[in-house]
């Protein structure tokens, strides 16, 4: 038995999102079937997360076990020769048994890209959120960093979020601007469901003058999914990056 | 009646190129379309020049003239606001009657993107060329640079151009780097049919040294398109820009 870890950047349109679901085309589905397409077995594709549907990924991180092993070049050729072209394995390296891509997360970076204008590239066209109205960069920015450090998010989860705990620790949270594009980071161990669009969106009220940088600690204060703003689009959202201890 | 210039970004998936043809989509047929719908007129859009099916454009300009005039902030809304995402109108603005858009052509930027690498990215697919072995990039900037200038460019035109006069001038011809990103611009009044995508399939040859640099020279002085190498994907091809003289 040998077990893989694999990197996989993806462009979300037309997936119902990472995780494999009956009926539905989702990436994790599409690599399993690759998978068991190329070595006639039936290898379980975990992810270090699910990325919902439209939510794109720079740098996803996965594993799958094989009970035949095979060489680690031949295979990642062979995935991206099967593989659609709007998924592709990057990286592919034997791991030992006990590595497991969600447990072992020590850290995880997102992104989230927004277009401020009224006139957006067709280029950029289900890649990023378009914002029209100018956004108050500095106040965004501030509101942004109000957030690090380790909070109760049940303010910024789904309402549907049945997890108990839910204290996370952001260690990273923070804009770039190039231009009229804007990038934000954010960066922990692990979020809530919903949690970086709801943030999203109500730093982009924050940014559009609806409401102050002090509410975004009111909210988690609160606790009430209620009082933060509407979830940003998922095609504007990329799973950049994932850590592990080695 | 007044006449208006716009600069259009397009990316090509899915048209059959620039010029409007009977029963097939068409960049310029879908702007006709849009604006016939808008205005109740049926105004002729004339490009800069033609773009081949699969070509894009970061700034393909265009004009058409309108019996009753329009605000060109309202058109430019409307027409963004009715056109398909993968067509955007960046600016629209009122020109002299006497302006042509193809006629007063002074020179034109096409840019051509490669990627050399294994594994490309779901980003770029559909908008860059992959070429898989390592290019030699000393050797293909030589190769470029060597056909600025103005020569009877025979050589690289389509075996099906009918043109007569074939001479052109190259004012730039070269490449740049970034990472495995290889970008090739070239610049000029104007070129024949095929001739960006012959020259750049002639380079990638050099590159990856199945003959020499010197070949540019000896292709535009035999002007036999048969000594020239395959015609490039039209993927990796852009009209960049178009410059008049106001």
């Amino acid at each position: 038995m040998t077990k893989y870890k694999i990197v996989v950047q993806y462009l979300s349109a037309g997936y119902s999102g990472w995780q494999v679901q009956k009926d539905l085309p989702t990436i994790g589905g599409t690599i399993e079937a690759v998978l068991s397409r190329l070595t006639g077995e039936s290898p379980a594709v975990v992810g270090s997360g699910r990325t919902d549907a439209g939510v794109h990924a720079l740098g996803q991180v996965a594993h799958f076990r094989l009970e035949k092993p095979c060489c680690s070049k031949r295979l990642l050729r062979s995935l991206n020769g099967l593989l659609p072209m709007n998924i592709r394995v990057l990286r592919l390296v034997t791991v030992p048994p006990s590595f497991h891509a969600q447990k072992d997360v020590l850290k995880k970076r997102y992104v989230y890209r927004i277009y401020n204008g009224p006139i957006l590239s067709p280029f950029l066209h289900g890649r990023v959120y378009q914002v029209f109205p100018v956004l108050d960069f500095d106040r965004m920015q501030e509101a942004a960093e109000s957030i690090c450090g380790s909070h109760d998010f049940s303010g910024f989860a789904a309402s549907t979020t049945r997890v108990k705990n839910r204290s996370r620790n952001v260690v990273l949270s923070g804009w770039r601007r190039k231009g009229r594009s804007l990038e934000y980071r954010i960066e922990g161990k692990g979020f809530l469901h919903h949690m970086v669009r709801n943030i999203v969106g109500t730093l982009v009220q924050v940014g559009l003058g609806k409401r102050p940088p002090e509410s975004m600690l009111e909210i988690l204060k609160a606790g009430d999914r209620r009082r933060a703003g509407p979830t940003a689009p998922a095609e504007g959202l990329y799973l950049a990056k994932v850590w592990y201890s080695f």
